[in-house]
């Protein structure tokens, strides 16, 4: 069996083939323009491979409910243009092949979870801490689907004391993601995250926030594992500090976590770096191949 | 098939037997004092009936981890005596009848789920406002649970703006349960909550907490129902006030709630007012006996 992955990013959209997640071949980046162009080139791509089905983790929103007219539309988008766009059903018509489609960040958990940092673990979490923030987790059986994807970011938190940012969240304003985001950072300190020292307030900061936001995760999943990626969390001196902050938070109220030691194995950075997105978009191809995923046409 | 239930309360137990969760028989109740003079009341009660089983609803926190030496027992509670005690291992050595336990506020999600206000839902939560705050959550095949039951209200929300009061919670002072709970409302206007009139600031602040409380749950789990019960949901004029900060604080974000209306069916009373523990209880014992819960010895 041959499988297709689609990591379908805002910039840019990743292709790859192989026949294991593990496996990914002939990696290639298709900027992301118009849906018109951006789509063809990706069918052109797929179609040169006798390819058995695809999956695609997307940037999102997207409808995710297999018996709505609307499976796979992104459904609201900064990107105007893509609003109402669908890879799934552009490259089921066109290719003729099964589509799965989830999230991106639900793919990078599907990675994680099977192959990375949460290996081995049945409740597990992964949040990425980008130009937003997002999550998805894991509930034993698989991955968890509400209503509609949940939208971790968007929780609310107490602010921190010495903070008169407003938050940058279009929405909640001063929710975790208007308050943690990539996005908010930047905006808070006025100048490219990447460009702050170390030992800047902007990043204790931004782990007593992170921190905050986390608590919630343990207290309403109780997790073996949260994996922290995006790239915000390569600054990786935030780790420490995060499991610190969530130990105080806790203060020894849940007994799996009473000492502060066992959050180092419990909140940890992801295994793939650059790839989580088609590995997990590989995982979603072969559940829908085998018949294990029923979001089938 | 008979079977009993038996739901373990900080003032009293109480028991009942029957053939399916609608009929309870012989309801009883039996002052909670000493585990030695109470667990032999239990068991004298149970003696008399030829059961195949009993479920347990049990105050906690217990230890929930049929791999653990001390499962079913009462891990930390304000009634020091009870510290230790196991409802599950004695009546299991007295009766010799497989026994299931749970939470009390599990044992009342059971019963909304499956006879109840969340009745025809995959997807939703109880949530108690009493003393304290607690809650439990149904995710498509079954409860949830984590490396530990959810403490859902120790969770961290923001302050509203008038409050001053430090918040009650002993381990975390002002989280959800430190700022919302019944005990909460009492220590903060130095007033037996019941006594307060229907107009009272005190209760637009509640519905304003829970609102941020409950937005959590939304944004996490996204879920088809929310019961909220406990002693203080007995004031139903917050639910119409809880729903509509909800509905606010959403801000249209989540497209299944985007209309405030839909709230109406989503943020709901418990149809079960006093035997929820019970009527989940002898789902409990139904389900352990028919080999749907593997947590027998």
């Amino acid at each position: 069996m041959l499988y297709g992955a689609l990591e379908a990013g805002g910039t840019k959209c990743l292709c790859a083939v192989g026949d294991a997640p593990q496996h990914l071949q002939d990696i290639t980046a298709i900027p992301t323009t118009s849906p018109a162009r951006t789509l063809a080139a990706i069918s052109e791509y797929f179609a040169r491979y006798p390819i058995d089905g695809i999956g695609v983790a997307s940037f999102g929103p997207v409808d995710l409910d297999p018996h709505s007219s609307d499976y796979g539309m992104i459904t609201r988008s900064p990107k105007q243009e893509w609003q109402g766009a669908n890879f799934r059903q552009y490259l089921q018509g066109k290719l003729g092949v099964p589509v799965a489609i989830d999230t991106d960040v639900t793919a990078a958990l599907l990675a994680e979870q099977s192959l990375g940092a949460a290996l081995g673990t049945t409740r597990c979490v992964y949040l990425t801490i980008g130009t937003g923030i997002g999550g998805s987790f894991w509930t034993g059986e698989g991955v968890y689907h509400g209503l509609w994807h949940p939208e971790i970011g968007h929780i609310r938190i107490p602010r921190v004391d010495d903070d008169h940012f407003i938050g940058c969240c279009p929405f909640h304003g001063d929710c975790l993601e208007g308050l943690a985001s990539g996005e908010a950072i930047r905006q808070r300190w006025n100048q490219n995250p990447d460009t702050l020292p170390l030992t800047h307030r902007a990043w204790s900061m931004e782990a007593e926030y992170l921190a905050l936001g986390l608590v919630a995760l343990f207290y309403i999943l109780v997790p073996q594992r949260i994996v922290l990626g995006g790239g915000v969390m390569q600054q990786s001196q935030l780790f420490p500090m995060i499991r610190a902050n969530v130990s105080t938070l806790l203060n020894g109220y849940l007994k799996p976590f009473a000492e502060s030691k066992v959050l180092d194995d419990v909140i940890v950075p992801p295994h793939f770096r650059n790839t989580a997105g088609l590995v997990g978009a590989m995982q979603l191809a072969i559940s829908l191949t085998k018949g294990r995923r029923t979001d089938s046409p």
